[in-house]
């Protein structure tokens, strides 16, 4: 745990939340959902593979709406489409619309690394938290009841209708909440989503998520300033005194 | 407790929540917090009086930005308008903007009628749960950490960026959980709510709150014909079978 500043900063008002690989660990579930509906139709895949692919097509999907080239579209709708995407690259066609479905709302059955329900329901005792995420709402709230997330609200994409990280949806979060951005800080294990934070004047504390990825593969530590690094969401919690 | 149709229906997945009155009683706590701030500055009032003036001027404000005069506007700025339209009805002039921006956000320090946060507590294990309320996201997230409501999101008037009994409120908190209005079902001490909400295809649940405005001043019945008609939350509860 490092900090370039010093303890708790009392004007810090609410917490804001990545959620696919800072606070969910997004690839060995939808490895396991892949598995889970496509093993009984006689398919056989490398199934982290299945889950990589899929998030491979991430960032170009949300680029679309970013750059203005498509409307502001949920999250779900995108998963949808790129699903469609990488399927015929691995070798698999002519799923029925019920399977494509399904395997889309695998997204809304993450498991969460295991410190965060607890670490996030000790941070709720002194500060305001809500998911600023790229997924939608009904998808956060699937993900908050399945692993005990206590968010105060859900705030991100879909209400700002932009996905990070475009300014206005770090900026969309602090206003709903009548606080400026200094008030606030973005905890994810991404480096560019804080810098994007930053930028906009938002409080920034980076998680290490190495194995995001598969072992070894995701950040260890930022790359970028940040007013905290921990090594998970349970030491952020006990830098900040909760 | 009464109902027109048999034994919760499986269909419904949400159940979203009028707040002020149903949930919270505005009355008492805002008298109660008028007199916290007032008082000691020597101003002698009826406090109970000074709430119904407040809200008299509630529906005229939202009517402003429903009617499209002016544009959306959080429901805190048209407290704190509202506020400066009736203060000096009541020989009230000269106050301080701390003690104007103090009393505006004693709208965020409602309490609930006793029977709320646990018939909540005991919904949300059967159903998603979230006001829809013309409050804004902050006030609702205040009420909310004040009185335990374990809302699963807040949707309502500023995610919707306009009031009930606009259709836009309810069709937006119903399309935010990606659920057809037959799946919803809207809870309410106001029959004017209930109505609109029924017409936009949603289910509909009357909470009886006869005190709101003053003992018996309040609807102990629904005006209009709803799916269940409950005396407190509980009791709905009940009748849901959670």
């Amino acid at each position: 745990m490092t900090s370039v500043n010093s303890p708790a900063d009392p004007a810090v008002k609410a917490l804001f939340f990545d959620v696919f690989g800072t606070l969910v660990d997004w690839r060995t579930s939808i490895a396991r959902e892949a598995e889970a509906i496509l093993h009984p139709q006689g398919i056989r895949l490398d199934w982290a593979g299945f889950a990589d692919a899929w998030r491979a097509e991430y960032q170009p999907g949300m680029e679309e709406v970013r750059s203005g080239r498509i409307p502001f579209s949920k999250l779900d709708v995108l998963h949808r489409h790129n699903l469609e995407r990488f399927l015929p690259r691995l070798g698999v066609n002519g799923l029925s619309e019920e399977t494509l479905h399904a395997l889309t709302l695998a997204w809304h059955r993450l498991d969460a690394w295991p410190e965060v329900p607890t670490a996030l329901a000790r941070l709720k005792t002194q500060f305001i938290i809500a998911p600023a995420s790229n997924g939608n709402i009904s998808l956060m709230v699937d993900l908050a009841r399945r692993n005990n997330f206590p968010w105060d609200a859900i705030l991100g994409a879909e209400v700002a209708r932009d996905f990070k990280p475009k300014p206005g949806v770090y900026l969309s979060a602090c206003a709903a909440l009548d606080l400026v951005p200094a008030q606030c800080m973005m905890v994810a294990a991404h480096s560019n989503d804080l810098q994007a934070a930053a930028a906009c004047g938002l409080r920034t504390a980076h998680i290490a998520r190495p194995d995001e990825h598969g072992t070894g593969t995701g950040e260890r530590a930022p790359t970028v300033p940040v007013d905290y690094a921990a090594e998970n969401l349970a030491a952020l919690a006990d830098r900040l005194a909760v």
